[in-house]
C-alpha cells in the first residue's frame, strides 16, 4: 500500500466540516468520492483534524492507503478533476507506511479574519466576520501575548470535545492590520488546538479589543477562575485552517 | 418626489446580471423589492448602467423617485434590512430632481483580477480568473496603453449591444501586480464602456501577455481592421465595477 500525504484547499460555505458524518455534504466525504473515481475502490481518508461546518482551508492534510503509484505531478491534478470546484489537492506525495496524518502532525496554523469596514464588504462576506465597531488593538496584542506558551488550555474548549489531555504549547498570536483593505488577521500557531479554542480565543480577544474586558480577566480565564470572561466563539466563516506542519524525512 | 441616489456593491454570483428580466433573479428586482418594502409602494429604480449576468461590484449606482423623505444616514440601513446579505446599500443621499444615474455618469471604473497561483484558489474563485500561465506585462502594458485616449471602440463591443455611438475616452488602464498573493488586478477608467467592452479588451491583453497577439495586431483591431484579435471576452466572475463618478452639485 502506499501511504499518500495530500494537502487539501476549501471553500467550507457550503459543507457540514471537514469530517464524513451520515447525509452531510462533508470535505471528507468529497475527497473519498474523488479517490473511489481514481482508484476504482473505496478508499479511507485521514484528515490532520476536523474544521467545523463553515470553516475554510488553505492548507488542510490527510492522509490515505493507496493500492497501487500514481506518478505525485499527475496525482494532485487527476482527484482535483473529480472534485467539485470548492475543494482542491495543491499536493499530493508519497509518506513512509507509518506516517498518520492525525497523530503525526506537530504544527497547525489558524487565521481569524475581521472585516473593519463600515458597510458589509459583500465580496468578502463570506470569509470574515463583519465587524465595523473600533477595537483597540494594543489591548489586543498584550491579551494575545498571554495566550503563548505551554499551557493548560482546559478553559478555551467548547463542549463537544473529546480530549482529555488539553495543555497545548502556542507559538505564536499575531495581529495584522490591512488599512487599505480595512482588514484585520489574527494568526494562531500552535502545537495543537482543543475544539473551537481558536475561535473562543478570538471572540475574547475581540471582548478585550471593545473593552469589555481586561487582560487580568483573561489570565483568570486562562486559569479556569473565569469562565465568563473565555468566548463567546466567534462565527466559523472568519476562520481558515492555514497550514499543519509535519518533520518528514527529507 | 424625492430623487434619491444609491450606491450598491453586491456578488453576483447569483444574479443575472443588473437589469430587471422575467423569471430570474437580479440585482435590480432585489433593490425594487426591497424599496417596496420600505415606501409600502412600487418604485422603479434606474441603474448607472448594466452589469452582465456574475459581474461583481464595489460601487454601482442607481437612482429612483421617493414618495416622501427619510433621513439619509438610517436610509441605507433601512434598505440593507430589505435586502439579501449579498447586496448593501453603502450610501443614499438626495439629488436634484432632473438627475439620471445612466445619462449623468461621467466616469465608470473596472477592475478585473487575475488568479496566477498554480494552483486554484478556492476562497477567492467566485472573484477571479484561474489563470496560472506566465503573462509577459510589460508587453500587456504597452498593448494596454494603446486603449486609452478617446477612439471609436465598435470592435470591442459585443453583439447584443444597443448603442449606435461607439466612441468612448479610455483615460486609463493599469495593470496592478501583487506578487505575494499572486494576483494581476487590471483597472479601467474611462467615460463609459460599450457591452462586453472590459471583458474584451481583458482577454485581447491577455492574449498578449501569453504572446499570441502583439500590440500591433491590437492597433489594427482598433482600427476595424483585425477582428480576429478581439476577445474573446474573459468571464465574468473576474469582473467588478468598482465605482460610477457624477459631476454633483456639492
Amino acid at each position: 500500500m502506499i501511504n499518500t500525504l495530500i494537502r487539501i484547499t476549501y471553500d467550507g460555505t457550503n459543507y457540514s466540516g471537514f469530517q464524513i458524518q451520515a447525509n452531510a455534504p462533508t470535505i471528507q466525504r468529497e475527497l473519498e468520492r474523488a479517490l473511489g473515481v481514481i482508484y476504482k475502490q473505496p478508499l479511507r481518508v485521514t484528515g490532520a483534524g476536523r474544521t467545523d461546518s463553515g470553516v475554510h482551508a488553505r492548507g488542510q492534510a490527510a492522509n490515505y492507503m493507496a493500492p497501487f503509484r500514481i506518478v505525485s505531478e499527475q496525482l494532485a491534478h487527476a482527484i482535483n478533476a473529480a472534485l467539485p470546484p470548492d475543494i482542491v489537492i495543491t499536493d499530493a506525495c508519497e509518506v513512509p507506511e507509518d506516517f498518520h496524518a492525525r497523530f503525526d502532525a506537530r504544527r497547525k496554523t489558524y487565521s481569524y479574519t475581521v472585516d473593519c469596514a463600515p458597510f458589509p464588504q459583500v465580496l468578502r462576506r463570506l470569509y470574515s466576520l463583519q465587524l465595523p465597531d473600533p477595537l483597540n488593538l494594543s489591548e489586543m496584542r498584550s491579551a494575545a501575548s498571554l495566550f503563548t506558551g505551554t499551557q493548560d488550555f482546559k478553559a478555551f474548549q467548547a463542549a463537544g470535545g473529546s480530549v482529555t489531555e488539553t495543555s497545548r504549547t502556542i507559538y505564536r498570536v499575531e495581529l495584522n492590520e490591512d488599512p487599505a483593505e480595512q482588514l484585520l488577521r489574527i494568526h494562531y500557531e500552535g502545537s495543537g488546538f482543543l475544539f473551537r479554542m481558536v475561535r473562543l480565543m478570538t471572540g475574547t480577544l475581540i471582548r478585550v479589543g471593545k473593552g469589555s474586558l481586561t487582560a487580568s480577566d483573561l489570565e483568570a480565564a486562562l486559569a479556569g477562575l473565569n469562565p465568563a470572561a473565555v468566548g463567546p466563539p466567534v462565527p466559523a466563516h472568519g476562520l481558515c485552517l492555514e497550514s499543519v506542519g509535519y518533520d518528514l524525512p527529507k
